[in-house]
């Protein structure tokens, strides 16, 4: 049986989504827990593999196991064996078809980045941050020539194992309330940091190191080396994907809180 | 020359607010971090001395200073020297009559509880948590009997060190969103646990084991050992005091954030 699975996660807990020899990622904890309910080893796929730091309000999973267990083995029963900074909150039976991964049509992301000049405390590791003030009204502007399909190159990590550079955003927003700055992005999906470089260069916009202009020059000039560093992992969650509406799922996307 | 100053920190990097031998409280921290910008060993002076695990969005604190500085080292400076889990607001300079404990008239904390089947994770260490459906309602309505000026022997810890029971409950609010319900309480002081304590007691109401007027009994019967036990420390938050206007001071609340 192929079950699906939504995980929320602390990105702080965890040395990234992926499988490590440490065992410190999230897929490492999940396939123990999912296995000690199964009777069996199980592997997990996600919608989208998330660097360490990086969070998750609704990270999509699936996992074939063998064992028959009422629905609600598969969320408390899993969750009694997670650690603190994971659990599942929902899991559903789904037919073969299904993929965590290749079935996602779209993938959603935000990045949350505190703007005051005192460094985040309470906040610490789940926010970005940046001291000096921000004009949200010019990085808007500037984000607005990202949507679209575009090479992204300008945007990918060396190490990046992606096919194509390029890909389809659908949507950049970015809004404020109080000092936090949020921004959302959706897309087919993403190339490796793609969206913290997105957020620095953004930061070198709304801080006036850069003209409105340059995130057009810069998309179009499919050079990495020519963008801003990448930012902090501390602010970006992953927030859900989207999937064919046949697969009957509960809710596969879920907003990040505002921390203000 | 006396300095206040607002402080934001996470209650689970501390073991407390208060000075302990292994140096692990809120205050042996800020101590040393003013001490190394003022030259000279300092004690610091709280409004509300904060429990293991409790949070804090605006503790304010006085200290005394013989060194000249510019007043950004008094914010900047001491942040330098601060653990990640602290950071100061604001600094600035008083005079002598100021107390950050007996000068406050009023406390306020919130408390964040998240109401949901499955356990907080992105969220843990920040919201207490409820796992079956509560009746906000309920709770908004047993709440109301607490306000007012009352003898809370019966939201008390055994160990509270305070010189009277009888404490001024200005404000109690519950309010929900999606599946968080935030307590907002101010009064002119706090016994020990108290919050806590009243927490749990409408939690036993929110959940109907106990009716809405077992709330005003449970006042009334002035004891202890006839209320629910002490709610979890995760989901509590000092938002700040207040001060006669006299002081001039910057905003000395900030409220909590809402963690959905």
């Amino acid at each position: 049986m192929r079950l699906a699975l939504a995980l929320e996660y602390d990105g702080q807990a965890f040395c990234g989504f992926q499988s490590q020899p440490q065992r410190c990622g999230v897929q490492d904890a999940l396939e123990q827990a999912i296995g000690q309910i199964a009777g069996h080893p199980v592997i997990v796929v996600a919608a989208g593999r998330t660097d360490a730091g990086v969070h998750a309000t609704s990270q999509i999973v699936h996992a074939d196991v063998d064992a028959q267990r009422p629905p609600s083995a598969w969320v408390r029963g899993v969750n009694a064996h997670l650690p603190t900074g994971a659990a599942v909150l929902w899991s559903q039976a789904v037919d073969d078809t299904f993929h965590a991964r290749f079935a996602a049509m779209r993938r959603c992301y935000s990045y949350l980045l505190q703007n005051r000049p005192e460094r985040p405390a309470l906040q610490a590791g789940k926010v970005g941050w940046y001291h000096h003030p921000l004009d949200v009204g010019a990085m808007c502007q500037a984000a607005a020539a990202l949507e679209g399909t575009h090479d992204f190159s300008s945007f990918r990590a060396a190490g990046c194992q992606a096919k194509s550079p390029v890909k389809t955003l659908d949507r950049v927003t970015i809004e404020q309330r109080r000092d936090v700055i949020r921004f959302d992005l959706s897309a087919d999906a993403f190339l490796h940091h793609m969206i913290r470089n997105v957020v620095g260069a953004l930061v070198y916009v709304g801080s006036q190191r850069q003209p409105v202009a340059w995130i057009r020059e810069l998309l179009d000039a499919r050079d990495r080396t020519r963008g801003a560093p990448t930012f902090s992992p501390d602010g970006l969650y992953f927030t859900g994907a989207e999937y064919p509406a046949r697969f009957t799922l509960p809710a596969t996307r879920r907003d990040v809180s505002w921390p203000v």
